[in-house]
């Protein structure tokens, strides 16, 4: 049987940490990717799930209040919080989106000099578009942007994709003509900065999958500006039949509550990879469950770890807490009634563990 | 721990019992929404959850056979079967939802006699649409529901849409206008006065909001006439964002099978709350797994107790019972497992039970 | 408590075995309905499965490694291999779709003669339709269709439409018209021989209510050519309703992962039945929790067991073994936590095993 709590993980999606200290209100805000108004993220899975697993590393006893718990987190300091939760989470590298700064926060090095690990970079297609935005004429942007991502991408291991944000998945699968590229960036450059196009969002797309590197797509759960109905995974089936003969793999990430649906889509694609991501966190203890469904039917050699942890070190811990625990109990569960061996139970968790991200990322 | 066998519960959404007595065919016509062709309506879990938990109320042993059941239950009368299912169901409140009253049926004021707890009126909003049909101008109807809506309401707690079962849950968010409306009416009037128009269900909606009380959708789980697909709580996403600014709470009932999309739209949305209602009785000894999934990002204080108990005693005894078991099961596997403390459970438990209709409701 | 391990069972929905020895990749290929690209199928759920339960019935220790259970397969010869399997799987009769031919398999009398049990046959309508393909003028397409399909079910005891796979499942409910037939018609012997057109997609199933034989339906789960979002039973409601009336029972197959959406439909219509076909042997051990989540609102008088298998006698025979678990499992643990009889679950049992079987589809 794997020693647990040793395993050590690669999370393959992750965001950096704020550099500052937090009152009650910031840390709930940061804790889901909820409104703070209405009742206490502390009476949901999520911080109770912080109560027990995290008070202790701070030096409190399990279960601790909640305003316990962020004053003594104040008491120490945000780079003591950080610099023990990171290096508790037990990681040995990182895949660091580094798209979303709304405010100044950890790089990469940071996070590589917190954990002792390897942090590596992901790129976000919009971010590299939105960097042209009225930077130069429409009929330039095509090469333009392939220009900018394949410089952008040069030391980096994966790219992402948010399309679920900006116009839903049911995205037409054809690689968008060279005229209607233009024609949707004319639009794009007369309107405001935030790009939300179904033809530029393909053709970011397809310009990541001649890069060649992993796409990460977001999937299901997020804040309330998603439109979840357009994050079902099911809907990109057109565009992942278009992607699967070039062999640029498909990593899905979060997918809850569409995990089984993910499940699937990681068994019939060759190519598309799954995760639980932010809901590994957000389902506290219950993310077992989770992980269980989603192993219904996608292979262990697709499935893999990441916290999608922004702005608060704990993430990054719980997640990999609960990952690590939800893991051993799938597999040992397995072993007690017989579905597997011990042996075949140690192989399957270090795959969804570190091996399934080394291979596809080509990590170390 | 909670002593669970004396949780009182508030019901916030149910309606009244039928003043008959009923044989087999109708007794298991009114235990499930379904028609009654087909196989017997015993042979599921609500009804194996009936010979369980209901025979002995009725002096019967566990698992009585359905014909003794019914039997028994002709031979006490239902004056009587009502008043032990109501006594034992362990209400502290109740909202009743009137509006549907296909024959006649116990009014809130029996209610509230029956079970010794305050019973309080939910309005349901295509009722008092409805009883203006052809009673008015087209022009004058959007005033004249106005001021019925007021009146109607005067002594309510909250009101009730049924969006889901006329037009499905994918509303445009916007408040129509006032000719709109007018037109929407003008066509409604020329038909049938079942209201079935998507402006009119929006004008509905908004007005509900203006009044300020707590509004109840429809959502999932019904009979054969509802259309499943559009029932799905995902859709109601663009009109929860509208009408969040204004505080009025969003109360997402029954949800099932989409309860896990419910739990997740109580946690990013500071006003919605949800329920797991009607499915808690037809799931049977199984509904402590719906909580469960449900509880997984609904915050616990965004959670509710209800039985859309219509017609039978049986059903609000029945859903008071497996909610407080399944809440029960819930909680106390979390203190075993360490993942909240007995006097998180307790206070939890609370919430759920009475605590959150209490607040959002504001009675008593 | 039924003696689980002899529980005959009828398998209601399955297919021929190919005639053949097969190598690793071949193996894996038919193992699921995936692509071989990618990972092996043997670290995923069915895999484990295999080399748990099968690798005993070929002299193998459980667990045996990959290759040694594909060359002891070899060893044995594929006419071996199936006839340890088919005996072993405990089948008391089969109703055989004999509309999927890639390549030579066996009949329903070879299976017959292999289990030594009645094997029906299940008549796949777009396949009666498309051997009419450019044989007949269009006019007279209607007709010679209800001839052929008349002849063909002469000794059938059912029929199966693959909709899903060819235009989803939002079909509108009308029976066409003759002339929409007869342009439809003509449209598709314009083009390909492959039938995939709504109208007579509909007027195929009309036929086949007229037929009065139950009607089988593909939903959820499949290859990725399946639209799967198009396979979500929930969008056949308008066309049960319209078919609900004629008494003629509707099979719904598979259903993953919306077998809750499927048995509420199973308990709303009185004529739809529904399995899990399919995903219980792709599931695995984990099989168990998706006949339970079936049976949350399925009466057992509605719920029936299928292989769905095809090519391998492996998954005739891991079917059966799971379904035979993961009944034993869900109605063991109803009768320890007293929610039902031992005599319930035995009644219960047979009903899901044969009994609904037997009864809808009218066998000896």
């Amino acid at each position: 049987m794997a020693d647990w709590a040793n395993l050590q993980l690669v999370d393959h999606h992750c965001h950096g940490l704020v550099q500052r200290d937090l009152d009650q209100g910031e840390f709930e805000t940061l804790l889901t990717e909820a409104s703070t108004l209405g009742v206490s993220a502390f009476d949901s899975r999520v911080g109770l799930a912080i109560r027990r697993w995290c008070a202790p590393v701070l030096d409190l006893p399990e279960h601790a209040p909640a305003a316990d718990y962020v004053a003594r987190r104040g008491e120490l300091g945000f780079a003591e919080v950080d610099a023990r939760f990171m290096a508790a989470a037990g990681l040995s590298g990182l895949c660091v989106d580094t798209g979303y700064v709304p405010e100044p926060i950890s790089s990469p090095a940071d996070l590589a000099s917190l954990t002792g690990a390897a942090a590596h970079e992901i790129v976000r297609l919009e971010q590299v578009a939105e960097e042209l935005y009225g930077q130069i004429d429409a009929i330039g942007f095509a090469h333009a942007f392939q220009s900018a991502l394949e410089q952008r991408t040069e030391h980096a291991v994966g790219m992402k994709s948010i399309a679920a944000y900006r116009v839903g998945l049911d995205l037409d699968p054809a690689r968008p003509s060279a005229d209607s590229v233009a024609d949707a960036v004319w639009r794009w450059f007369s309107g405001e900065r935030r790009l939300a196009d179904p033809v530029l969002q393909r053709f970011l797309i397809w310009c990541a999958v001649d890069r060649g590197l992993p796409i990460q797509f977001h999937v299901g759960l997020g804040d309330s500006d998603v439109d979840m109905k357009s994050g079902n995974p099911l809907l990109l089936m057109p565009l992942l039949r278009a992607i699967e003969p070039t062999g640029v793999p498909v990593m899905l990430l979060h997918n809850y509550p569409f995990h089984r649906e993910a499940g699937y889509l990681a068994q019939v694609f060759s190519n598309v990879y799954v995760d639980v991501g932010l809901a590994t966190h957000n389902l506290g203890d219950r993310s077992r469950v989770l992980i269980e469904e989603t192993l219904e039917l996608a292979p262990f050699g697709k499935f893999l770890f990441s916290s999608d942890a922004f702005g608060l070190a704990e993430l990054y811990y719980l997640s990999a807490q609960l990952f690590r625990r939800g893991m051993a109990s799938v597999l040992d569960a397995g072993v007690s009634e017989g579905s597997w061996s011990a042996a075949d139970a140690d192989r399957l968790a270090l795959l969804a563990a570190s091996g399934n991200a080394t291979r596809v990322y080509r990590l170390g």
